[in-house]
C-alpha cells in the first residue's frame, strides 16, 4: 500500500504492530519483546497505543494471551511465599457496586487455615474499592512494605495491602496508556492485566468472582463468561488452580454502599447476620477458596466450616486481629458506630405501591461517587463516611411513602444529585417479577463448554 | 467492560476514539476536532496513534473519509491562484518504479495553455520521487517561496516544488505518526493524505495516476481500484473534478530507474523519442490534463495536441523554461550528458534463451534504492548519478549472455548488492507469455460500478 516502509524500517516495533493489526499471531518472544521495551521506556507511548488498539480489534489467541500475562507478571517481582507452609489462596473480583466480600473472605479463609496474601485496589468509575474500604477503618494502613506485609501474614494468615512498585510495572504503565488511548475493553487485555497481579502475589490457587448486569463492567454474560474463561485457562497454562464464578451485579451487592458502611455490614455477616445474598456469595466463594486450599475436601465442606468459623465467632476475630496488625483500630470492628459517620440522613420514599422489579446498578453505584464516596477524578480524595443504605431488593414489596433507601451525606448539593440518580435507578412494577436473577450464574473451572467460545477466540 | 472510566472522563479525544473503536460513524465537527486539537499539540501522539488504528481497522464512510481530508486541507493556507486566468489542473501518481511523468507532463500540459501547479514529494520506501529527479539537474530549487512559486507559474504555467510549511501542516504531523504506528495502510487515511495536499495548490483539477502491480503500494487492482474511486469521490464532494487512472506498476515505467537518468529519459521523450510505455502512458496523462483544463474538447484531442506540442519542441522548451527559472542549469536539457553520470557501469548479462516473463518491478526499485539513488534512512543523501537502465521490458526476447541492464553505480559494495537484488527479480521463460498486462488498467471518473466496493466502505 502506499507509503510503507517496511523494507527499510530497522526497528522491530513497527513490525509487530502490522502484524497485530494484519490479524496475525504474535509469538511469545515477540510479545515479550514489546512489554519489555515499553516498560524499559524503549519504545514511545504512541506505538504501543497503536498496537494496544489492533490487540483491541483484532484480540488475542490464548496462546499470546498466556504470554502477555506472563511477560508482565515477570516485568516485577513475584512474591516468594514459600517459606509459609499453608497453602495461598486469593480471590479476585471484576468490580461491583456494594461488594465487600473481599473484607470477610479474607479472615474467614484464613481462619480456616488458607494463607490469604490479598493485593487489591481502589474504587473505579463507578465501583467501590476494597482498599478504600479498609481505609474507612481510622489508621488502616494498605501501604506495607513487603517485609510487613509477610509477617501479617504469618502472624494471622491474611493481610491486604495496595500494589506495590515492585510487582507487574508493566502493567502499571499499560494500564495508564489504555486508560486514556479507549484500549481498556478488551479481554485479552484485562485477563493479562489481571492475571499478572495476582499471580504476582505468589499464589497457588486462586477464585474469580466475574460479576455480570447492570452494575459490573460485563453487562452480558456471555461477555463475562468469555473473559472467565480467558482468565481460568491463563492461569491453568501458567501452572495455578483457577476457578471463576459468574456472579450477579444487577442490583447493588448486599444493603449498604459506601465505603464506612460497607465495613459495617462485613462486621454483620462475620457476627452470622448480613444481608443474604452477601452472606451466600461470601460463603460460596470461601467454600472454593477453602477447597483449593486445601482444608476442605469438596466446595460444600468448604461452606460448612465456613458457617462454622463465622458461627464460633473465630472469622471476626481473625478480621479485628488483621485490622490491629495493619494499624487499624480494633475498637472499630467491636463497635461499628465508631466507623466515620456521616452528619446527614435523606431518605427516598417510594413514589407508588407495587414491587421493586430493578435497580440501575451502575447508577447507583454513581450516586456513591457523588456523594464523595469515590473519586470523579483520579486525585479526589474519599469521604469514607458517606454511602447509601438500601432498604429494598429486587423482587420485594414496597408502598407508596415507604423508605427504598437512606442517603448518607455530609454536603447537601451532593445529596441533591445523587438523590435524582437514585430516584431514576428504581422501576417499581405493579407485580411481582415472574422470575428472580439467580445470585451465582455459573461456575468455570475447567475446558470451555460455550459455543460463543470459538467465534469469539478472535473477534 | 472493566475497568472503564468513560463516565467521569472530562476529555472527549477518549470518546471519539471509543466511538471509531466501536465502529461508529464520526460527525464532520468530531473529525475536525479531533484534527484540530492534533495540529495544535493539545492531544498526545498515544491518542492520535491509537485513533488512527482503529480508523484503518474499523474503516471510515465517505462523508467521514471528506471530513477527514477538508480537516486536513483548512489546517494550513490553500493557495489563490485565481489571478491565474487558465484552469488550474495537477496529476499526482501514488508511486512507482521509474514513473517519471510529472516532470514530462507539468512543461507539456503548459505548453497548451493549462496552469500546473505542482507540489510533490521525494523518494518514498522502494519508489522514486520527483523531487529527487529534479535535484539531479544542477542548480534546481525545489524550495521556492510561494510568491517565487506564483511567478514562475505566471511565466510558464507551470512549476514544481516541495511541500511547505503552510500546506496541510496537520497531514505532515499525521504522516510522521502514522509512519511510525503502522497505520499508513489505510485507503482512507491515504486519500485524505493526498487530496488534503493537492486541494491545498488551489486547482480546480486533478488526474490520478493510481498504479498497480509488483512495484506500486497498491499490488492488488481491487485495491487501487477501491482508492481511486475514494480519491475520486472524494475530490468530487470538494467541488473538483478529479479523475484516476488505473496503471500498470508490474514492471518499471520507461527503461531509466535512478535520478539524473530518468531526466535523460523525460528530455527523451519531450524530443517525441523514449520509450513507448512511458511515451504512452504521458500522452494519456496529458489528453486527460488538458481536457479537464479546458484546452481539448475531449481526451482524444488533448492526446493529439500533446503529440503536436512535443513535435514542435514546445513542450520541451517550456521544460528548458521552468528549469532555468527555477534555477536549474538549461544546458543540461539540451545536452543530457552534462546531467550527472555514474563513474561505473555493470551489466547483467541473461542467463539463458527466451522470453523476458516478469520482473519483480519492487526489488529494481530497491536495488536502485540500495545504489545511492533512494533513502534507506530518512536523512540519508540521495546520489543522483546513479541508476539502472533496463535492455528489455516483460516480453521481449532475449539471448543467453544478452545484456538485460546496466547498472550505473559509484560504489563497488553498493552495486554487488543491487546486482544481486536485479538478478532475482528477473524470470527468463521459455516461451513468450499469452497476453501483456494492460498500461492503462482503467478509467475512474465518476460513479461507482465496482460490486466491492459497498463490501468495502468499512471493511
Amino acid at each position: 500500500m502506499i507509503h510503507t516502509r517496511a523494507a527499510v524500517q530497522p526497528f522491530r516495533a513497527i513490525d509487530l504492530i502490522r502484524k497485530k493489526r494484519d490479524g496475525g499471531e504474535l509469538s511469545r518472544d515477540e510479545i515479550a519483546s514489546m512489554v519489555n521495551a515499553y516498560t524499559d521506556g524503549d519504545i514511545p507511548d504512541y506505538q504501543v497505543s497503536a498496537w494496544l488498539m489492533a490487540v483491541v480489534l483484532r484480540g488475542m489467541t490464548r496462546a499470546e494471551t498466556a504470554a502477555l500475562t506472563d511477560s508482565m507478571l515477570h516485568s516485577g517481582e513475584i512474591l516468594d511465599l514459600s517459606s509459609l507452609p499453608a497453602k495461598k489462596v486469593d480471590k479476585h473480583s471484576t468490580g461491583g457496586v456494594g461488594d465487600k466480600t473481599s473484607l470477610v473472605l479474607a479472615p474467614l479463609a484464613a481462619a480456616a487455615g488458607v494463607t490469604v496474601p490479598m493485593i487489591s485496589g481502589r474504587g473505579l468509575g463507578h465501583t467501590g474499592g476494597t482498599l478504600d474500604k479498609l481505609e474507612a477503618i481510622p489508621g488502616f494502613n494498605v501501604n506495607l512494605s513487603v517485609d510487613d506485609f509477610r509477617r501479617v501474614l504469618e502472624t494471622c494468615g491474611c493481610a491486604m495491602i495496595g500494589q506495590t512498585a515492585e510487582i507487574a510495572p508493566a502493567d502499571r504503565k499499560l494500564y495508564a496508556l489504555r486508560d486514556v488511548t479507549g484500549t481498556v475493553e478488551s479481554p485479552y487485555l484485562i485477563c493479562a492485566s489481571i492475571m499478572s497481579k495476582k499471580l504476582a502475589e505468589g499464589i497457588d490457587s486462586l477464585v474469580l468472582d466475574v460479576k455480570t448486569g447492570s452494575g459490573a463492567f460485563m453487562k452480558s454474560e456471555e461477555d463475562a463468561v468469555f473473559l472467565a474463561e480467558l482468565m481460568v485457562e491463563t492461569g491453568e497454562q501458567m501452572g495455578k488452580q483457577v476457578v471463576a464464578l459468574i456472579t450477579d451485579m444487577d442490583q447493588p451487592l448486599g444493603c449498604m454502599i459506601g465505603n464506612a458502611l460497607e465495613v459495617v455490614e462485613v462486621v454483620d455477616v462475620l457476627r452470622g447476620a448480613g444481608p443474604e445474598d452477601l452472606r451466600q456469595l461470601c460463603l460460596e466463594l470461601a467454600g472454593w477458596m477453602l477447597h483449593l486450599g486445601g482444608v476442605a475436601g469438596t466446595v460444600e465442606e468448604g461452606k460448612e466450616q465456613s458457617k462454622k468459623l463465622i458461627g464460633s465467632g473465630e472469622a471476626l476475630a481473625r478480621f479485628r486481629q488483621m485490622v490491629e496488625l495493619q494499624g487499624g483500630d480494633p475498637r472499630t470492628i467491636d463497635d461499628p458506630e465508631k466507623l466515620p459517620d456521616a452528619r446527614h440522613r435523606m431518605t427516598l420514599p417510594s413514589p407508588k405501591n407495587g414491587f421493586l422489579a430493578s435497580l440501575q446498578c451502575e447508577q447507583v453505584g454513581t450516586a456513591c461517587v457523588v456523594l464523595g464516596g469515590g473519586r470523579e477524578r483520579k486525585e479526589d480524595s474519599v469521604d469514607p463516611a458517606v454511602g447509601i443504605v438500601l432498604h429494598k431488593k429486587v423482587g420485594d414489596a414496597v408502598s407508596a411513602g415507604e423508605p427504598l433507601a437512606t442517603i448518607h451525606y455530609n454536603a447537601e448539593t451532593r445529596a441533591d444529585r445523587a438523590r435524582q440518580l437514585l430516584e431514576e435507578s428504581y422501576q417499581i412494577a405493579d407485580s411481582a417479577a415472574p422470575e428472580k436473577r439467580p445470585l451465582i450464574h455459573r461456575v468455570i473451572s475447567r475446558g470451555f463448554g460455550s459455543a460463543s467460545d470459538k467465534n469469539r477466540e478472535k473477534n
